[in-house]
């Protein structure tokens, strides 16, 4: 997806919101802005959000050193995610449709992504798993969901955010493990999960899980590691969880690709043909 | 009120919106966006948000020629409210203390102010109608608006916006029209009301209108004309409406002014220690 006009302000935003997880300083938030400014001004359209946000706060880690300003945030979110762990097993497990309860479960843990606002609470997760599971997922994508997995022998699943990845968990333990591989990245981007929070929430200890080599949002595929390229180029279904990973692979059309997500912002929501807060469950291939 | 980190988003945003009203042409949109944000990145954070939005939209006006962006929104909302006008004088007459009923009316007309979204219809306006009517007003302040309008002997009324300044018609016939001065802007700014706008809904009929000489947001004195800086001088009580006119008033302390607005941003909700939603009747002298 390229970037619109409208994702300008929203950059912005987020650099705001970013500063004030590294430095209190007036005065240094100031300058950083500026030069972000500056920065944007000199962006090029045609590449898709995540891109320039890799960009910005590229900048502000050089500019700080603060090299993990969002280290606070994933803690907390991966403790608030496996606190809710049993009861989201529990949802699961009453289901007559246990991968449909577990999909809608995923999704809303993408609710945790501090690219479209830093104002994220637990209540907030709270609330949305409950408006998530009371969502509909149209019964032919399920289907197509269901059936890929089936089809597919070895299956990528690139992950979102920390915390998030607890809400994964709970997808993958209704999926054919011995299939999977997770990808998260690797190193710290924004709230994004690393192989820490992997380690952190036992991903690992169910999952095989690979780092995608690098700290962009989302999967931009020319800054990912060629160990990562080469398990997406032998993947025959690739999973991709959140904004950020549809706004990058959107377009790649030589791969069969399932994007879930919830739909957070009113740009995507216009790309997408949806409304903000929209549960996503979509096939590249239509 | 200086301007704070989170005004600069805001800017973009609005600079995206105007573009709108002035060209389809996105190459052009994507141009003026740039040189706007190499703009932003050069001011001064002490000066007042509508400073900033003066600069952004003289450039918009420079760099397209079209000198009255928001024209046909202008016109538009003029007439909207002149249809609402005998609705909102059954209102004030049917009610045992008009000018309080008066005053929220005239403030309910702050919600025509596209500088804070483009995103305003009728429907909008009759609903903020509704829920300012509802709102409660302080009673020490309202009785402190009666005194001073009663003590003062030359009243400046600050306008804001077209369509609005037929919610303050409905005001200024409560008041003592003999005393009251009503300023407009000199030329189009945003969808600020001029002269043209005062005359359309027959505000220049009731009392005298004048000009503050400058298309600036809000009330810049540096840029008012002489012969408006006289009126202000002159003046031993000030009615300024809308956020841009607190924006740039609020530090004058040496004559009284009394600021009514609905508070229509988080940023000025937090220096105004209120909630966004609000609305206010502020003296500048506590």
């Amino acid at each position: 997806m390229k970037t619109y006009l409208d994702c300008i302000p929203c950059f912005i935003r987020q650099t705001i919101e970013a500063l004030r997880f590294v430095t209190d300083d007036p005065r240094l938030q100031e300058k950083i802005i500026k030069e972000i400014l500056i920065e944007t001004s000199q962006l090029d359209l045609r590449q898709s959000p995540p891109y320039m946000a890799h960009r910005i706060h590229e900048f502000i880690r050089n500019f700080t050193g603060i090299k993990d300003p969002y280290k606070e945030v994933k803690e907390r979110f991966n403790r608030a995610a496996l606190e809710m762990y049993p009861k989201l097993k529990e949802i699961v497990k009453n289901s007559p449709d246990p991968i449909e309860k577990a999909i809608k479960i995923s999704i809303a843990g993408n609710i945790i992504d501090f690219g479209v606002t830093a104002d994220i609470d637990e209540k907030m997760v709270e609330k949305t798993l409950e408006s998530c599971l009371k969502q509909e997922l149209p019964a032919d994508n399920l289907q197509k969901f269901k059936e890929s997995i089936s089809k597919a022998e070895r299956i990528l699943f690139l992950g979102d955010n920390a915390g998030e990845i607890v809400f994964d968990r709970v997808l993958l333990e209704e999926m054919p493990l011995e299939k999977i591989v997770y990808a998260v990245k690797g190193a710290p981007i924004i709230n994004d999960a690393t192989l820490e929070d992997a380690e952190t929430v036992g991903l690992t200890d169910i999952v095989r899980v690979i780092s995608n080599g690098t700290d962009a949002p989302g999967t931009i595929l020319e800054l990912c590691s060629d160990d990562f390229l080469r398990e997406f180029s032998k993947a025959d279904l690739v999973i991709a969880k959140g904004q950020a990973n549809y706004e990058t692979l959107s377009e790649v059309k030589d791969k069969e690709i399932f994007f879930l997500l919830k739909v957070k912002c009113p740009v995507l929501a216009a790309d997408l043909g949806c409304e903000t807060g929209e549960i996503i469950v979509k096939n590249n291939r239509g």
